[in-house]
C-alpha cells in the first residue's frame, strides 16, 4: 500500500484541512493509498513543500464565492515552476460563531481569518455592531485565542468547534447561504486532463489592446472563459499578470491551437494543467 | 472661506490620512478652502459617510503596486450609488520597522495591516524569519500595540513613528522600492472630467465570450485599458463583476459611443466618472 503526504494551511481545524482530508479519501478510494497530512504555517510554505518534493501533494484555496481570489495562492504559483493541478474541489463553507460567552451581548472581540470576517460582515454589523474584529492567520488560530475568556468569540467551522471542544453560539452566520470555496490539489506529476484548464500570462506593458488579443483568440475558437483575475507584477502600477480558467481541456485541438496562438501575444505563458472539478456536498 | 470635510480610514497616522491631507492641501490651493479630516473605522464606513452626505469628500485606497486591488473599496463602491471620482492620487509608500527593541534579534512579534505585511514579506523572511506576524486593522493601530514592549515591532510610515514618538529600527523595508498606492477622492458632485475613466459592469452568466464583447468594443475604438479587475458578485462561484480603467475621458466621442455600445453586452454598467491622476512625490 502506498503512502502519500499532503501539505495544507494548518493548524488542524482549518477549512483547508477539510479539503486535504477529502483528497485523502479520494486517494484511498481510487488508489488504495494511505495519506498523511502535513500542516504548514502559510499557503506559500505549503506550495513550496510540494514543489521541492517534501510532500506528494498540496491542497490550497483558490477562490471563494463571496470574497474572490486567494491572491497568495496565485502569486506563489506564478513564481514556482513545476506544480500541476490534479483536481479542483469545491467545498461548502459554513461559518459558526464559537464562544464561551452565554449570550451575544457579552461579546466584545471576535477573532477570525480576514476572509471569514469578510464573509460574515453583514451578520456581524447587524448582530454585533460594536465588537472589535481582529484578523488572525487562520480560523483554527482564532479558536486558540479564546482560551477561557467569556468576552471573546471566534468565527470558524462547526467541525473545528467540536475538535477544540468549544460551544457554538450561532450557526450559520455567513451572509451568503451558498458560500463555498474552490481548492486546487497540485503535485509535480502531469495533470490528468479534464474539462477545465488554468493558465496565467503577462502581456507587454503599455500596448493598447494587449489583453484583448489573447481573450479574442479564445472567443474566436468558441472557448469559454469561466474566470479572469488580474494581479500586479509587483514591478510598477499598471503592470499586470492575468490568471484565466477556461472550460475546455488542452487535449482538444482548438484549445491546443489557441494556446499556441496566444504565445504570440503574451510575454510569459504558464499552463497549470487540465483537470475536473468535484463539488463536495458530504461534510466530513 | 468654505470648510470641507474629508472622510478616510483612520486613526491618525495611516497612509490614507496622508492622502486625505494631500487632498486638503489641493483644496486649499485651488479653492481657498479649509478642510477638516474625519477618521472612520473602515473603508466601507468612510465611503458611506460621504455617500449619505455626512462628509463632502472621501479618500480611499484603490490599488497598490505590490498587493493589487483593495477589494473592500471596489465591493462597497459597486453597492453604493452616487459617488463620483474627483481625482486620483498616487502616493509613494515607504514602510519602516518601528520598535522599542534595541536590535532586530530581540523582536518576537510584528504587527501591521495585512497589505503592509505582504509588501515587506521578503524583507521579513530574510531579516526576521522566526517572528510571529500579526495582522491588524491599520498601520496606525499596529503602533498602538507596541505599548512599552521591547519584543514587539510595527510596520508603518516614518511619519506615524514621529507622531507617536516611537523609534525607527529599519527603513525602508518594503520589498519593492517603487512601492506606491493609488487613492481615489470621491464626492456626490459630478466628476471634473479628465483622461482617465473608471467603470464597472456585470455580464450575463454562462454566456460564452460574455467578457470579450465589452473589451472588444473598447479595442475596436482604439481605447486603451489600463486595468481590469474581476470581483465575485457574491451570488455563486463563477459569477463576476468587472472593474475597468480606461485611458480616455467620457467627453471623447469614441468613448461616449463605446459606452453606449457596451450597454448592450452588460447586465449593469456603472460609470464612476472621468478624472486626472496626480503623482505625489512631495512627502507631507
Amino acid at each position: 500500500m502506498s503512502l502519500f503526504s499532503i501539505a495544507y494551511l494548518g493548524p488542524a481545524g482549518t477549512y483547508a484541512e477539510v479539503a486535504a482530508l477529502t483528497w485523502g479519501k479520494i486517494l484511498q478510494q481510487t488508489a488504495q493509498a494511505e495519506t498523511v497530512l502535513v500542516p504548514c504555517p502559510s499557503i506559500a510554505k505549503a506550495l513550496k513543500a510540494c514543489q521541492t518534493g517534501k510532500t506528494d501533494f498540496v491542497v490550497v484555496p483558490v477562490e471563494n464565492s463571496t470574497e474572490g481570489s486567494v491572491t497568495q495562492t496565485l502569486d506563489t504559483l506564478w513564481q514556482l515552476d513545476g506544480l500541476r493541478i490534479q483536481q479542483a474541489l469545491t467545498l461548502p463553507i459554513s461559518h459558526a460563531l464559537i464562544s464561551l460567552a452565554h449570550e451575544l451581548a457579552a461579546i466584545e472581540t471576535v477573532y477570525s481569518h480576514p476572509q471569514a470576517l469578510a464573509q460574515c460582515q453583514l451578520w456581524l454589523e447587524k448582530q454585533l455592531p460594536d465588537v472589535k474584529l481582529i484578523p488572525v492567520n487562520s480560523t483554527a488560530e482564532a479558536l486558540q485565542r479564546l482560551a477561557g475568556n467569556t468576552t471573546t468569540a471566534a468565527i470558524a467551522s462547526q467541525r473545528s468547534a467540536q475538535m477544540y471542544n468549544l460551544p457554538i453560539l450561532a450557526h450559520p452566520i455567513n451572509d451568503n447561504p451558498d458560500n463555498c470555496t474552490r481548492f486546487w490539489v497540485l503535485s509535480l506529476q502531469p495533470s490528468p486532463g479534464g474539462n477545465h484548464t488554468s493558465l496565467a500570462f503577462s502581456v507587454p506593458a503599455n500596448v493598447p489592446g494587449a489583453l484583448v488579443k489573447p481573450l479574442q483568440v479564445l472567443a474566436d475558437r468558441g472557448i469559454n472563459l469561466s474566470r479572469i483575475e488580474s494581479r500586479p507584477t509587483k514591478r510598477s502600477l499598471g503592470d499586470y499578470l492575468f490568471f484565466i480558467d477556461i472550460e475546455a481541456g488542452t487535449d482538444q485541438p482548438n484549445v491546443e491551437m489557441a494556446l499556441q496562438e496566444i504565445q504570440q501575444y503574451t510575454e510569459t505563458l504558464k499552463t497549470f494543467g487540465s483537470y475536473e472539478i468535484l463539488s463536495v456536498t458530504e461534510r466530513l
